[in-house]
């Protein structure tokens, strides 16, 4: 088993992590070495599920934070191991951003803070990278709902280090259009699905993003096609062509008005809905995140694209995502997080932890 | 091995070589099947190279015909075992049009005819319903074309049991739109390459099919999608899209001719050119097709899809189509060969080789 470098700081353990190559459904190496991390470590109470971990202190405290973070990336594209750039200021490469570098920020937090301003619940969590109803969050809040209970959590996803409140909801539909197979020689026997698809790619092409602000933030949304399959053979006119759309919502919406507005946009035709997940409200009205804020510098930012904190949110419980990089670089292959980033988050949440 | 049933009539004959299945790449079972049929058929002398089999009579004729029809078809989707129609007067199933049919002629006629008019050059051959360069008539013209020397070569491929000249050319071209990868939560950063493939389904929504007029036969055109892929993950901004592009084009257009009008037509996208075989031109003027015309009819009509006529064509022997089958329905699930076909085909082969 890898294990994490005792002595190392929050640079260097976010080097070890994202060397731990763990795209989703291969997070076992990472969560046995974060397992291992956490149980030499005696003021924590450690569960495992899966490929999942929560380590609680429980030092009696009036108040319970959840600080969370996933383990899993998307795959990697030539950009392991970790290479620190030229300059000394950038660690580059496969999870630097979305999120090794937040998971490492916890890392070095959980074993330093032994007596907590707020007991903390510490959660790491798989497959955050994949289809909703795989998400390890998801199944920890249906298996052992108990272990969640908390009045705040802080999601570790990139926001450049600064506070970011709710998200967009995210929903995948499918839109299958049809026509009549026949041999290529004699197209005109047939009607070609694929040509029909413009007509699909043409609303796409004419939507126009709106941009909707909620609770004093502004949360912008799009619509788009993320995948396209058609086509049998090379002398076919194919029946069947396949265009997935994905559309994220201001959380103002519920998850059946961002069905209806689809339905509007690509009226005429039958939509199958392959996933979905509802955004969340800013959540910055709660003492706790009240208290967090002014901690670490009294602002908050909307956040754009879909994190866990609606599954928070949908508990119950007020959350919002604060964590080292650029949310712009996450799932690029040339994601990049600046050394600043993550020695600001472990400070910021040191500070408040302990207030000092 | 399986055995053809030597007192069979051409309609059993077209069910047993149906019933042994011979999606291209698996020929095998059918040429031991075709081979040990022609072994025992003692005027003739057999060569087998791969799956292609070569038949000739040797009677010291002025001329010499190539009569020749492919093994393969297309995948079977539910449609075999062949079967009757109910009414009796039909064969349904894989293959009985495109083109075992036309071999069940074959297989009837090469045992009867063993003093021909015209020396006889029996042509069974694989990898037909595949890419240009697997073709197995294309393998013979390379390794043993002596085989091949002939006056006159009729396809047995589909044709409504009438005489049809020439056919179109095939090309098929990729052209890959390109854009710039994102988190589909920040889709503003990214370029979508599917949202860029509508132009170029537009373009090919907009275009009109040319009929061309060739030797006094009209060819018509067709320009079609037949794939399309793109897409990397559900909350990934693509930035590749391939779109295949298949056009039928007369035979009085070459292939640069070809390639010139699709370049015209997608101007500012580069083609690749992943297949592309040249049409052939009714070739109705030699002494033997005209022979054979006359004997069956006195009518020609043009071809649209792409046969391998085209290869006798480029080999200088003057070739037409004639089989049993509605070529419309070729790779249709549904194909199906009227009986009355099959027997008209074996009639009109039989009575123009025996001059009876």
């Amino acid at each position: 088993m890898k294990l994490l470098t005792d002595s190392a700081d929050v640079v260097a353990l976010t080097r070890e992590i994202c060397d731990i190559e763990s795209v989703s459904g291969n997070e076992r190496a990472l969560a046995d070495a974060v397992e291992s991390w956490t149980r030499a470590t005696p003021h924590l109470t450690v569960f495992r599920d899966g490929d999942a971990l929560i380590a609680q202190t429980n030092v009696g405290r009036e108040r319970r934070v959840v600080i969370a973070g996933h383990l899993d990336t998307v795959p990697v594209n030539n950009n392991l191991p970790v290479r620190l750039s030229e300059d000394g200021t950038e660690l580059w490469g496969r999870g630097t951003v979305d999120m090794k570098g937040g998971v490492a920020v916890m890392v070095r937090l959980l074993r330093d803070l032994t007596e907590p301003v707020h007991d903390i619940t510490w959660v790491f969590y798989d497959h955050e990278e994949v289809a909703a109803d795989l998400n390890g969050l998801g199944r920890l809040a249906r298996v052992r709902p108990e272990l969640l209970t908390a009045d705040f959590a802080i999601l570790g996803e990139p926001t450049n280090a600064i506070i970011e409140g709710g998200c967009n909801g995210t929903m995948r539909v499918r839109i299958t259009t049809a026509g009549v197979r026949a041999h290529s020689a004699r197209a005109w026997m047939g009607i070609n699905a694929i040509h029909g698809a413009a007509d699909v790619l043409n609303r796409l092409n004419a939507y126009e993003p709106e941009t909707v602000t909620v609770d004093g933030l502004d949360y912008r949304e799009g619509i788009n096609a993320v995948a396209i399959h058609g086509g049998i053979a090379g002398n076919v006119i194919p029946d069947e062509c396949a265009v997935d759309i994905n559309f994220r919502f201001a959380p103002s919406r519920s998850q059946a008005d961002a069905l209806a507005y689809l339905e509007r946009m690509f009226d005429g035709y039958e939509l199958e809905v392959t996933d979905s997940a509802a955004g969340a409200r800013p959540g910055a009205d709660s003492p706790l995140a009240q208290d967090f804020i002014a901690s670490v510098g009294g602002t908050i930012a909307p956040k754009y694209g879909w994190t866990d904190v609606a599954r928070f949110t949908a508990l119950g419980i007020p959350a919002v995502n604060y964590g080292p990089g650029d949310p712009s670089l996450a799932h690029a292959d040339n994601e990049h997080v600046p050394l600043s980033h993550l020695h600001a988050c472990e400070h910021g949440l040191r500070s408040w932890l302990t207030g000092l």
